[in-house]
């Protein structure tokens, strides 16, 4: 079995939509990269730190998925990253409401040795050094990169964000950031000038309305499932970069044609994702259930003029 | 060959974006939608009225596509329906700067006696006491009546609105009416609900975020084209639904599955609408660039993955 390797935030959210609130819950970026990813035939490791105030639970409910915890350090006395946000009635914006960094103010990440040579590597949003340390102790050159980050780090430490950005194939970004990034309005042209800072696969995520991958001329387009009610959208886009991690790791393919279905793979899971608060519909997706609504997608999306 | 009877303004524009400003142009749905359907293999008519204000080179660049434009009541001392309006930096949101409904306001829509057995009827953006009246008019029932229609008549003339809505088969509407004249916030539900209205079909029109075809519990997608630059969007609304009807009436075919084709095809046609002022770039398409850009679409969302 093919290896992926995860790095991100394994953390505490509390979630306000318009519909309900949570106290807090099982949240993080690695979190929803590694749920997703589970659903595919793979090895995967999480990269991450929490306190000793981190359920035992929430661990196991990673075992679980065959996720491999070793990678994730735990910080006696220390407190776990926690994150609050209020969606907006659209659900396509929200405010923070609380960051408190806690154990990740000074994480220094470690791979477990047997994720060294991890085929894929998913650098989920995070500071840029430390997703820099994890591609440094690597001992074989992964066979993809793919590095997924936010504004935050743009307006912070954009300097060690670039440095980054050179030495990963490809990059997941939501649209507001490729402008921010590239400072073009236009998506092909911000595509193609984060194109020239590195990565040879660009994927702009837009939320409710899809996601493209560009790769130099080429273009491919996923929408959004058209959902009747969307109740959380956190971790959506995590759950689309672990679900194209997760099956490019598992096919061994890292062609544009594949591409194109990895991003398909990684709307489809996300779909999942934003039916219940956090994590709890990806916790158990049965396999039917994955199958049946690809075949939504196909539907959704597939259409036969003869040209 | 079909016959496909298109109603709406053809009208004066002037128009103000991020980029330029224009002096009155040529504009009007049945303009654009009369336009855009004679990129297919069809007998069209335009019922409309404007001016004595209004160019002949204007009506001679509508019969130059093949356009039968004996429905289009030219009145003795009237002026010609104006609109005005600015685009936002964004492209997305414009505002209206000034109306002038002038040779509209008493509109009375005949209908050629040759197309008064149209195979197809495009109802384009018009008080709908006009929409109706051009149905009233029908001597065989179309095989496929296509309805296009805004906010603004949801304001001032919804039980009318409503009246026309129950007698059509295809509604085009953009999201933001789909939700005001639903009351749903999901697109889904809001298609569901239009549906009960009436229409078989519901295509609910996203701009530059793509558009849903709706019917029963099925969905399609087609995403706009990511191009480098849009410098105009007027029109485009009125071009993706000319394509639309276009393709239907020459494939004679109101199938699901041919449907999606001529959203397809409507989007594709809507992509070269917004790359110039007004109808410019709609006047002398080349069957090449058609047909190539099609193949673009394709390869922007066809996928393999196998099931």
């Amino acid at each position: 079995m093919n290896k992926l390797l995860i790095v991100g935030t394994v953390a505490f959210d509390a979630i306000e939509t318009p519909f309900a609130k949570t106290d807090k819950i099982l949240g993080g970026a690695a979190t929803y990269i590694g749920l997703s990813a589970s659903y595919f035939n793979l090895q995967s490791a999480i990269v991450s730190v929490v306190g000793d105030d981190f359920p035992q639970e929430y661990l196991d409910l990673l075992t679980a998925r065959n996720i491999d915890i070793s990678g994730i350090e735990v910080v006696k006395g220390g407190k776990t990253f926690f994150w609050s946000g209020r969606y907006h009635n659209d659900l396509n914006s929200r405010d923070t409401l609380d960051t408190q960094l806690n154990v990740l103010a000074d994480f220094q990440p470690k791979v477990p040795q047997n994720f060294k040579n991890a085929d894929v590597v998913m650098l989920g949003n995070l500071h840029p050094l430390v997703q820099s340390s994890v591609l440094d102790q690597m001992e074989t050159q992964p066979k993809l990169v793919v590095l997924d980050t936010m504004n935050f780090w743009m307006d912070c430490a954009l300097p060690e964000l670039l440095d980054v950005i050179k030495r990963v194939d490809v990059i997941t970004i939501n649209d507001e950031e490729a402008r921010q990034l590239s400072g073009e309005y236009s998506l092909v042209k911000a595509a193609a000038k984060i194109h020239a800072m590195g990565p040879k696969y660009v994927v702009i995520k837009k939320g409710e309305h899809g996601a493209l991958l560009f790769h130099n001329k080429e273009v491919f387009f996923a929408p959004a499932l058209p959902l009747e009610e969307v109740f959380d959208p956190t971790g959506a886009g995590d759950t689309f970069a672990g679900g194209f991690a997760g099956f490019i790791t598992q096919s061994e393919n890292i062609s544009f044609e594949n591409m194109k279905n990895a991003i398909i793979q990684g709307s489809n899971l996300a779909s999942f994702c934003v039916e219940k608060f956090g994590t709890e519909r990806m916790i158990d997706l049965d396999k039917e259930e994955v199958l049946s609504r690809l075949k939504q997608f196909k539907s959704l999306t597939q259409f036969d003029i003869e040209l």
